[in-house]
């Protein structure tokens, strides 16, 4: 990685694994260990994320962060029931129809919103109708949110509050989805637990994978929320769905690498600056429109065809975005991570 | 690991992984990579595969054999089918209900044997009598067969040849659990070749994880014979299931690790010896039962239950079995793997 | 019936069977006859609809319309697959999630619509997008329309081609959720040919519930369409969801009894026009607002609360419906079947 | 029916539907009534059941057999769970895959019996080796018997109690298989609260269609037992599948028909009687070989495949089951109905 100019901005997912998560599976290979999560390294996980959230926690770390969205779905809602989330969300429009899978069916509502977070009046007026449809509905049992969004924007506190508490009024669990809930947290200033529990979340997906692990996210249920009646035989969902590894001890220890001290927020610190830099730059740039305010490692902009055609043809690798009617030119979305540096930016916005 | 004898006969799971595949994570870890799979490493696996077995395959890295198994089950069977195999089989008794999650329902058949091996006569009649049952029915769309068996045993070529022509004579594909298949192609002494497709495979389990990777197995089509019309969209499968691995690389480079040389082999063939020097041992030991020959690396053995406790109480660490009826004694399974030493062995028998 | 006026308009499935329905399983009920659809009445059923739609056809009678549906979309879509249609439709919004059971949990990707129609420009824009949604998205896998929708309204001919065309443009097969087709054909005062198979429809519910019968409707797979390569083992499907009755012809004979003669197009004739009858009437009056055209026997209608109060008072039974935003007063559904009369009619404008 | 000399014993469901049941279908053909359940004689069936069953009952009429076994083990195991029940259950051998669609894959645990019956000593094993078996087995979550059995017997009540009590000592719920019970209570000469809830068991499929109606099964859920608990949203998983009928009264109306009066037990006792008259008659027979006692509807016998073969000549209608190995001759089984008489009886006798 040293010296060479980064140039792809595809995802958080393209880059390599930080060095840090490669020394912790090295030290995790050392000898015998029991398997299916019998391990010192998978049953250290929960106790460690209960330090870092400053509440008990149950942690069942897995490989990828479908997995860890479905999976929960699937503990949250009966086959017949439907989870209700923002159009944008990852589990409706990325997972290629996994929660859908895990949960047998239940039902993804999705409401529409300006920038990937969900209006509370709005969840509202949707809990309500669907509590009105009787029997030929299928009734809404989650309400899952994303923090950072998919559009790149951060929940405040109060935000994420309003809706969670809309959703306990109906007696409706909350789940997170945290793929970038580092992100998140660094924008935000605040504490792991003032942005999960404190602020209503029951269960979450903490990502790892995308903030410098190989293969790893945990499914994290909060035990002083409404979780803990939807966690009996959880595992027997992970086993069941070929989630479980026999030598689990290599997920968990990726987990603990990033949780063990702050690599975590290093990470998505670094992500954050240099998106932050990124969209700095761009918006100084004529001609380019950024939809979005970047408040995590996304950033979205909209340029000239011509413009586009030129980065991708100077060997820039990014992915173009559906461009919403009305909008003249092309929506692109640039990813950073924590290996982005600073010449990686410069370089980036001289080609623009 | 070096020096200390190993105590852990509980599964070929609980080693750690082999150096030379911690090594080929780490090369893989330069750079960026395109991500679910348009990686090189990822492309890389199916051509250096269909050299390995001679003829052109697709190839499909995962990180458990749970979920490749019930993946490649649900590509040949509707919901509505049934997979028939042996009553011992890894799908049928151990995998919590996993090939009944990704087929949606299928059914297993199961027929019992002497020692996990089927027998050609049995499957004939099964398929039969399944064949008559008509609208009542779940209509038998797969044989899955384990090489080796979960009792340790192997398949003499012929023996396997007779199964799948009968399965193919009802125009049923064959499914072969190979988590173990190195460990048979050593104990067979033939090519990778001769005991799958050319024996009538269609559609395989590449075991990695228990010959020494961290968590890869590969879904192997094999494209000569009755498994390509299955596997239309079969990324699609992996990917709804949560096993795309977003960073695909690093479970193709473990794959790619065992098989670009003779890794795979090397692995198996220690394994295989000190299980064979176990049972060589046990065999001497009077009062000591062997109900399988060992042509694998497990080796089942009955021994009074005072043996047992005094092994367990050594620090010995592994399965008791459920004992049949009519036996005297403690049904035990002892697992070699590629990290086993003769000292270990040689340690456990003088424990005995 | 007689004498009494009728002051239910909840629905065209409160009304009783019809007496022609009533003979005919009587008539039915006289021996023995082989079970699960073995019995002539149900394999005339099939010979029966060839010659009314004028083309070879395999029908299954199933009881409900919701079977129908779903058993049908399960024979297009893999699980993994999504099914098209518009955000009104029966299978979106009154079916409590049965079309994701039968299918294993495909998406339904639904398309908003002035008034129930599709628009073929947002089909062809939807399909193009989902095409280019990769490994991520649910492929769409079929599309599905009513006729007559649920709003009340029928597509034209040429409307109703333009949208198929769109679907086989893109190898996408068809299917109509024809609970009212017959309300639709004598308002067009075409052949069922025409509106069906002529006009690219692959597989379709007929039905009959609502237009007289008791519990019957039929999957109608055309054979001169996309729908026949669809069409193996669909027995099975129908066998495992307990929708094949053992003493199926009981089901069949009611269909029968529908489309031996005309009896199907009497029902809907009177229910059509009583239905017209009570709209036009309607729009004389004053703060009576009908936003939708009354083309089958469905009559949406905006009413003044305290009118909507004073119908239900005098004893009138229908559903308020979720009133569109920015409309002044309350939306009620009233819906008119074969027995419902002029006299019934009139006393109903008069209690307005 | 009259006159004419019946020939079809291949099932009870070949018969026509009783008069009486006819007759209520009728009476229920007046006037309009709420769907979809909130009908009159749907909100009767549950109180009726209860006086019957001296116990508060919650039922569900659905038309099929296999629907109402399906359903209820839905509502007992999660779909990662398993049911125990004898090989030769109609949920493991006839319903085509229903109970793994309707439960999403649990898994079905047959044990082997001699005539039907489960044995207590090989439940209480099964259920503590499936206990030990912990993540990598689905765990029991229902135990499912049948009365009337398959084979044409029936547990005596100290039987039934052994059964439940083991299964209650596990808590494991009971489901019975009740699509005969009539025919057993007859045998019995008990009261129908003796052999269900007094007996332990805790929800029940109460037959209709096998007993006089048209399609109608009743799913019973006792109110003093363990099933209370898993109730919870069951109306929705009958819409979810389709098998909420709009017209729901017609279903009701027929389960009506049996249990208002003794109509139940009036058909129950001409169907055994005949059965037990055809299985003394052949029980004289030269050759003839009765392999289980008949003490319900259903006569299994061997016979020698020449007197078979001219029963079938003679226009006889039965089927030919597998015959077990080591038995010489061909065994069929003959099934007597309400409808049956001892004319039709006696001239078989003659035939054969």
């Amino acid at each position: 990685m040293s010296g060479a100019i980064r140039k792809n901005f595809a995802s958080d997912n393209t880059s390599p694994v930080c060095p840090e998560v490669m020394a912790a599976l090295a030290r995790a290979n050392e000898g015998d260990a029991m398997s299916y999560g019998n391990d010192p390294l998978t049953k250290a996980l929960s106790a460690r994320l209960s330090d870092v959230f400053e509440a008990p926690v149950a942690a069942y770390p897995v490989a990828t962060g479908t997995a860890a969205n479905s999976l929960t779905l699937s503990a949250l809602t009966p086959p017949f029931g439907a989870v209700l989330c923002d159009e944008s969300a990852h589990i409706a429009t990325d997972e290629g129809g996994a929660p859908e899978f895990f949960t047998h069916g239940a039902k993804l509502l999705t409401l529409s919103s300006a920038d990937g977070r969900m209006d509370p009046d709005a969840v509202s007026r949707a809990l309500t109708d669907n509590a009105h449809g009787g029997i030929h509905t299928s009734p809404i049992r989650a309400l899952s949110l994303t923090q950072a969004t998919e559009w790149g924007t951060v929940y405040p506190l109060d935000h994420l509050r309003a809706l969670t508490q809309t959703a306990h009024d109906a007696d409706v669990p909350v789940h997170l989805d945290g793929a970038r809930l580092s992100n998140a947290i660094v924008h935000l200033g605040c504490s792991p637990a003032d942005v999960t529990w404190r602020a209503g979340v029951d269960v979450m997906t903490l990502g790892g994978t995308k903030n410098g692990a190989m293969a790893a996210e945990a499914i994290v249920f909060f035990h002083n929320g409404r979780a803990r009646a939807h966690e009996a035989d959880f595992l027997r969902r992970i086993k069941r769905s070929g989630h479980l590894w026999s030598k689990q001890r290599y997920v968990a220890a990726q987990m603990l690498a990033l949780y063990e001290g702050d690599l975590w927020r290093h990470n998505a610190t670094a992500a954050n600056e240099t998106a932050s830099l990124l969209a700095t730059g761009l918006a100084k740039r004529s001609g380019v429109l950024l939809p979005f305010e970047t408040q995590s490692n996304e950033v979205f902009a909209v340029l000239p065809e011509t413009r586009v055609e030129a980065l991708e043809a100077a060997g820039y690798v990014f992915y173009r975005w559906p461009t919403p009617p009305g909008v003249d030119g092309i929506l692109i979305r640039l990813v950073t991570c924590f290996a982005t540096t600073k010449n990686d930016v410069a370089a980036l916005l001289d080609a623009v």
